[in-house]
């Protein structure tokens, strides 16, 4: 070891030894006749003094050449820092080292991106990303990667105590038809043939269902090649599991506990048990979303029965052609939303399709009042301020369109009014699970022209039905809730998973619904159905998005900030400049050309 | 959960109780108005029994359809079982489980490969890999994996307790020049680029000691594109750490520490520590080969300088040429080796590039004698059986060539002679460090016609040089040694690592001499050769080669059972049957095509 205490090691006991420190300058001072130096490492900062009588006169005349980040080992006395000179701020703040010896181990050019936490302006993200080797420097950096790691440790840890077998899975794997997003490897041995890079083990971990394995984890990495929006990357990491002989509870518990531990563990929250549990119709009907952010209020309330006791002309159409009129109530909104304030949430909806927002004040004897109270009765005004709670001060807005369409606008707006008027703390963690989400989904002409109308599973081909719910697959497709849950945190998706279906006849019930014939079942998952037919066991999992976790239980806002190698939404590596231009002669034995 | 024990759970102390178990059908067997099934999980094998009065009888009858590998879900009464039909080999042996309901969970075509263990007989590799599903529902197949669960969990645990911080870099990685065992990913966003798969994290792992990581360590997906061996494939997961401030010794020592506890968890061995260590000067002159087998002697003698002192024609001209004659004395070899036995050796050498095989028998009074004896006096035949160790019975045998080729030879019959005499517990474990690599060797023409003659790097050509051998960079790059270390198990190289140069005047020294021109090795690796100006700090690591590890630890001869889908040594999926064709339209909006 080139040291005996790392820049973290020291404490005011250590005064009167001596100690051999290595690290980088974090920062220097010249205070006549002496050099002080912060020497940073991963584990502190401790200031290292250049002074006599303690060091000799030609390592204070060296000391002067040091520059920020230049790479020094050093020995010397530890000794108290003087009355009031101590740094709180630092483990070692109490101490300093009065050096000895000292060793230059490397220079450093100027930094493009300081490491050093004093220097608080960061240059832009392209050059942090270039010089990765510095960015990851940074303290901050440095907290983000090792949070990760514990979480990672602190799931590893939890799934070896509950019996868990870690498996690993294929990179090189099947491609399979309709594999749009499938990254692509030409094979070398089987020219014109090629492997494709996982979107998710899971068919692997199904197959490992029936291998037996009872209980099986992974942190596995998978690929999704797909326009990269802000929190997407090319390669992203999650933590897949499967179990067997077990039926939804027993993941969603298994999960609870993880939950638990790591809140405690890593942000020393009281997470209290079973998480909060709501159903996708619940979640929709109440927040409009299917992962709601619970950490405040502002649910919706369904007006529509009411709507049509006005004249107003919007609402009385819309609930006539079937729609919906729904409305939160925000408390104290009256005030914070100025008429100019309510024209930009206006603005705002219709950026997620609404055609204009109505809207109502409440103001003196909790009346709603607004440009278009006239159309409202008095009796129905104060019917609709007892539905909604309304009380003076607060502010009511609508949206009256199609089912779906109030999910999205009344979400959007309870997402962004929760934020501006700070409806919650920040550091605040709400976790929870929706469940019983929709067996299928009409196709959306949008993904696919050729699909419209077409039913598309909500999760994918093989979860299962609700045991209740399997006569649905006959009589009413639409109305079938699966046995699938998502994990929830503050209002995002950190993962979902759902119980497989085990028996031959419903898999093939599904598959019909979906369109997918026998032929194209075979050619996509031949092998698993194949599997299927030899002992399979009921089983079920889950996996969670690991950045994604990071980043919520750190709070970090940007998924870049907690993988140590991130591509930049062109899928680049700004340091390594992957991808990159390959010989002719490489693409040759590759059986493979570029055609642009 | 569907089951209250597992198949390995009860006990004598449950009888009396009730329990549900879950499982697979093992065997069953019908003795006469009931029947006795051996149900298995992963945890174990119970006896489930369908007998009156505890079975109704309509659940007797059914019975009588269950077939091998059905899935079942049972109810009943724990009892011990009768007088002397207690079996030893299951945990649960001791008891019955008799059975009060039962669910059957799922139906099995009759298996392709058997996974119940009371079937010894395999089928062939193919049906195993195309039936993996099934392979590896055999308890054999099981114990591998737990393994491997175990001695990765073992890893990681140990290298958190050591303050290593674990951090996934990237799987889409850059394609570098003359990259010819990459496999290669289009790009999409990026038409006519490619990534490639990382054949190590190497430059990913130096980057991060340079951004101040200390201690880092990964269990690493790699890949390398090479026509296969019996123990290699496509994808490989190598144990892959890096530590700053620190030199060989402190590499060695963590992995020491390592191998201490998991022989000692894993195996129930003592091993003693340090690790024996040798440099590869040494393992050269004593074994013939950098990853000598510590598991028996055999050592090899070297009687160049005796040699001339015979008339032996073939002796007298090697030495004369520069040659070397070296030897092995094998304990009872003369009597294990028949005249034909001889001749089959001669054969074997053959292979290893020999032209014959001198050899001596050692008899009555320790006296060297065969069929070349004569050109030998009698002083030199005393001499040589003094300084060989020769004792009656033994048997002597030469390798007359030049220094490698007696390596080559003496290495192959000292580890055939090993095996076919047994000269070890098959049980034992060696563990064991090489050192002291050479820096450089001869490109060998058959590697690369081109650069015949030139320097290439042993390990890669960041790797450091002794301190003392800096010098012999200018003066003799022959003699350099590195600060390289391999970790030998059983004749096996289990992973190797070095010490890397962080000083930039080495480095380039160390590129010039291997050819590297400024152009290329910033192709190459400029990221890497930039950062290292930024204040890199000492640094060195190792990778272990995850596979064979748990190959050799388990005593597996095939890597392929220590991996849950291997691919063949075509890199087939014989389970998936990856690689695959795929539509021209994925190809088009990759904007390649194939050229066969």
């Amino acid at each position: 070891m080139l040291r005996t205490h790392t820049c973290g090691d020291l404490r005011k006991t250590d005064a009167g030894t001596q100690a051999t420190l290595c690290g980088w300058v974090d920062s220097y001072r010249d205070h006549g006749g002496g050099l002080f130096v912060d020497l940073r490492d991963r584990y502190g900062i401790t200031q290292v003094v250049f002074n006599p009588p303690d060091t000799p006169a030609d390592l204070i005349e060296a000391s002067k050449d040091l520059r920020a980040e230049y790479v020094l080992q050093v020995t010397g006395n530890v000794e108290p820092r003087p009355e009031g000179m101590a740094n709180a701020k630092h483990k070692s703040g109490e101490i300093e080292l009065r050096v000895t010896e000292m060793k230059l181990l490397n220079k450093a050019k100027s930094p493009p991106v300081s490491p050093s936490e004093s220097v608080t302006e960061l240059p832009g993200e392209e050059i942090r990303l270039k010089h990765r080797y510095l960015d990851l420097r940074r303290p901050a950096m440095q907290r983000a990667m090792l949070l990760r790691d514990k979480i990672v440790k602190g799931m590893r840890d939890h799934f070896a105590d509950e019996g868990f077998v870690d498996v690993e899975t294929p990179i090189l794997g099947r491609s399979t038809p309709e594999g749009a997003r499938d990254y692509l490897v030409p094979s070398r041995v089987h020219p014109g043939k090629f492997y494709a890079l996982p979107q998710s083990p899971q068919l692997y971990k199904q197959i490992l269902m029936m291998a037996g394995y009872d209980r099986y984890v992974q942190v596995a990495r998978c690929f999704r090649d797909e326009d990269l929006r802000a929190d997407r990357q090319p390669e992203f990491t999650q933590l897949d599991l499967e179990m067997a002989f077990i039926d939804d509870d027993d993941i969603i518990a298994v999960i609870d506990t993880l939950v638990e531990k790591l809140a405690k563990d890593l942000l020393g929250l009281d997470v209290k048990l079973p998480l909060p549990r709501m159903t996708y119709d619940e979640a929709m009907t109440r927040f409009g979303h299917d992962a709601p952010d619970l950490r405040f209020g502002l649910e919706i309330v369904d007006l529509t029965d009411l709507a049509p006791k006005s004249e107003f002309g919007v609402f009385k159409s819309v609930v006539e052609a079937g729609g919906h009129v729904r409305a939160i109530n925000v408390p104290g909104g009256a005030e914070h939303y100025s008429r100019r304030g309510i024209d930009g949430l206006t603005e705002f909806v219709k950026g997620f399709g609404a055609k204009g927002l109505a809207w109502f004040k409440c103001e003196e004897g909790d009346k709603l009042n607004s440009n278009i109270a006239k159309f409202f009765p008095e009796e129905l005004l104060a019917e609709m301020a007892t539905r909604l709670g309304s009380k003076k001060g607060d502010l009511v807005l609508f949206s009256a369109d199609k089912w779906k369409g109030t999910c999205k606008v009344l979400h959007a707006l309870r997402t962004k009014i929760g934020e501006e008027m700070k409806f919650y703390d920040e550091k605040a963690m709400s976790f929870s699970w929706v469940t019983e989400f929709p067996m299928f989904e009409r196709t959306d002409e949008s993904d696919n022209p050729q699909a419209e109308g077409r039913w598309s599973a909500m999760h994918h081909p093989f979860t299962a039905p609700l045991d209740e719910h399997v006569e649905f697959l006959d009589s009413d497709p639409e109305r079938c809730r699966a046995k699938a849950y998502d994990l929830v945190i503050n209002g995002s998706e950190a993962g979902g998973g759902t119980i497989r279906i085990h028996d031959a006849d419903v898999q093939s019930k599904v598959f019909s619904l979906l369109g997918i014939d026998k032929e194209t079942a075979d050619d996509r998952f031949g092998f698993l159905l194949e599997a299927l037919q030899y002992g399979a066991p009921p089983h079920g999992g889950i996996a969670l998005g690991l950045d994604r976790f990071v980043m919520l239980l750190g709070g970090y806002d940007n998924i870049r900030d907690v993988i140590a190698f991130p591509k930049t939404q062109k899928a680049t590596d700004m340091m390594t400049e992957a991808p990159g231009e390959v010989d002719t002669k490489q693409l040759k034995e590759l059986s493979v050309k570029v055609d642009l």
